[in-house]
């Protein structure tokens, strides 16, 4: 991650005091830029055109073994679209908005301990600190400044006692926007064929084709944003696919056989 | 959470070196119980119940639009629960492992580093706590007893430069047996009236009070596990469904008219 302009000048202050020059600066300002993960928008991507690939496809494979001609599986891939891009994103809108609200719950609640009970709160600065081998007298100055300054201290509660990150403001509605219009993408890949070829059978030979081709991408660029080795990512979400559209095939043969 | 009785026993260190009493032992233990978020199987089973109750329900309330019989209906909700199970639990599986594979990555490269560039690292001790308002007479004490302790000090970059806690070793397969199992449990519940009801209308209507009385009372559910308030967690989840079926009702309408 790169640092804002703000944040690496203050950086000086702890390097300096552990008597370090401008290269070792410089070197953890390098440094820093090497621990990357997926962002959450690249995180809500995969999510959406990974299920989008996969489910749409298997739907109408599994119906195309039935009697159904190809634009009734059309119409049941495309409904299912509909269906997976709304349920996804509000479900991701929610789950981000609960995050977000559990989030301040929890940051009131330490607001009032920190007022309320500061004495046991400052007990858990203590233990948080212990559990790492560090002894009273090391980590004591420590819990002193910080009952100093309550905002801090706050901070400090919300990120060690608790592990919970604030979360940005706008979160939740591009979250449930990033996955819809990603599953939409996805899902359409698949039922495109089925759009220009009217024999069930032959569209569900092209749609396989041209699925497993758009998973092997996927999932080779999936494995590259994500940091894992590409090739396997691709083979394992092809993969994911066959077994899906195997398993709808086999449902919907049993389904009509019974 | 409740601490295991090994744990306890140390906690008495920190909170005896701030002069507390055993009185505020209790308080400590009391206290750290109401933290409470819902676990990583909770998250599952409602990632799970909440797409397999909305998706199987909304195309098959979608296809009930056009002239498919009550057959066909089952046939290719059905198929979908079969695809959406694979496709939600495979991928809750790579997501888990690649989440594992990413900690263990990590976890390499701070130990690595620690030997490598100690001095690199023990200035990111002093940035870290830095931010919090904490001077270097506070924070020296114990950026040089975490150079002692390779273990620990390893232990602290990754939890509090990365903000990575270890995962479980089985839980990718749990998670992924979880959500597919979830799944099929909520797809099930709007497809049964298509078992039984072979006029698709009628099957359809049926559907859909089975399915919104079940969309109420999980989504309360949800809402009492994730801390949020039941009744509006209720009318929300109820509303997605409802939603996402309209979606595929019209997305089928407008298909088949086409």
């Amino acid at each position: 991650m790169v640092l804002e302009e703000g944040r690496a000048a203050t950086k000086i202050t702890p390097a300096a005091a552990l008597g370090s020059t401008s290269a070792t600066e410089k070197l953890l300002q390098m440094h820093e830029e090497n621990h990357f993960t997926a962002g959450e928008v690249v995180r809500d991507v995969i999510m959406g055109v990974s299920d989008g690939l996969t489910v749409p496809f298997a739907l109408a494979a599994g119906l195309s073994g039935t009697s159904a001609p190809s634009s009734l599986i059309l119409t049941a891939g495309l409904a299912e679209v509909a269906a997976g891009a709304i349920s996804m994103g509000l479900g991701g809108y929610l789950a981000a908005k609960s995050e977000a609200d559990h989030y301040m719950r929890e940051l009131k609640r330490e607001q009032e301990e920190i007022i309320t009970v500061p004495d046991t709160e400052a007990a858990e600065i203590a233990e948080i600190l212990s559990q790492y081998g560090l002894q009273p007298h090391e980590y004591t100055p420590i819990v002193n400044s910080l009952r100093k300054n309550p905002q801090a201290w706050l901070e400090f509660m919300m990120k060690f006692e608790l592990g919970l990150e604030k979360p940005e403001p706008r979160r939740a509605l591009q979250s449930a926007l990033t996955i819809a219009l990603a599953y939409i993408m996805g899902g359409i890949v698949p039922l495109l064929p089925y759009v220009f070829i009217t024999t069930a059978e032959k569209a569900m030979l092209t749609s396989i084709c041209v699925t497993l081709v758009a998973l092997l991408i996927f999932g080779y660029m999936k494995g590259h944003f994500t940091g894992n080795r590409p090739l396997l990512s691709a083979v394992q979400t092809a993969f994911i696919g066959a077994l899906a559209s195997a398993a709808a095939y086999a449902m919907a043969k049993a389904v009509q056989g019974a």
